[in-house]
């Protein structure tokens, strides 16, 4: 096994909605068959897929919990910029557990919640670069 | 918000455990400090952390479940390179929901669930191109 990752695939309960909230933010699918959307990211594809079909389809007995301990992470290029993505989240109707505050590794970070219950931290690290399709590069 | 995701953070109930049985998948970190494992992919970057600091970061009231909805999946080029990572995994502990077999959507995956229940899904999609990194490209 190589280290990558091809999909992340978030199950959403309802498509249209989990779809409109990405809308809101910017997002454009790539491709979109029955109801499975497909966004083209920073090498890794980020797919919107019904949670029961996606249950069945990776062997899971679904016990409905909103989180599974996976949390994703979006990178800023400046501690304003996480606040602007933060807004921008809690204009699109997401949870916004944590507002934009100094963490304790000295960045800058909040956190929203999708409609489905999938939390993404919103972060600027002043020691890490940011290339231009938003990859973190550590190597 | 740009179209990208930053870090995938899978909470991990024994940091050593679960840094074990990536390393016997090939993985191995860029970075590690205070038990949180950096492993640099294709553009995003996976880490490992305790689930505890996981979902008070995230302002995750934790409930416990194995499973929230995401499912990871790592793209192959050849059916016979998804049996072999299966079986990779298999022999580093991982539990085997689903050993690879052909799909309704014209591809071959089986799945395999990290010692955290974290599933991937190992697939070949013979309609999708494969960069030297793994990133799928579908633009």
């Amino acid at each position: 096994m190589k280290q990558s990752v091809s999909l992340i695939t978030l199950g959403v309960s309802d498509y249209e909605k989990a779809n409109a909230f990405y809308a809101a933010l910017g997002w454009q699918p790539v491709l979109e068959i029955e109801e499975t959307a497909f966004f083209q990211a920073n090498g890794v594809v980020l797919v919107l897929w019904a949670r029961e079909k996606l249950a069945a389809d990776s062997g899971i007995a679904d016990g409905g919990a909103r989180w599974g301990g996976i949390t994703l992470a979006y990178n800023c290029r400046s501690p304003e910029e996480v606040d602007a993505v933060i807004e921008e989240a809690r204009a699109a109707g997401a949870e916004i557990p944590r507002s934009g505050a100094k963490t304790f590794w000295g960045g800058y970070s909040g956190v929203f919640v999708d409609p489905d219950g999938h939390p993404w931290e919103v972060a600027h690290n002043p020691h890490w670069t940011i290339g231009p399709d938003g990859s973190v590069s550590l190597g």
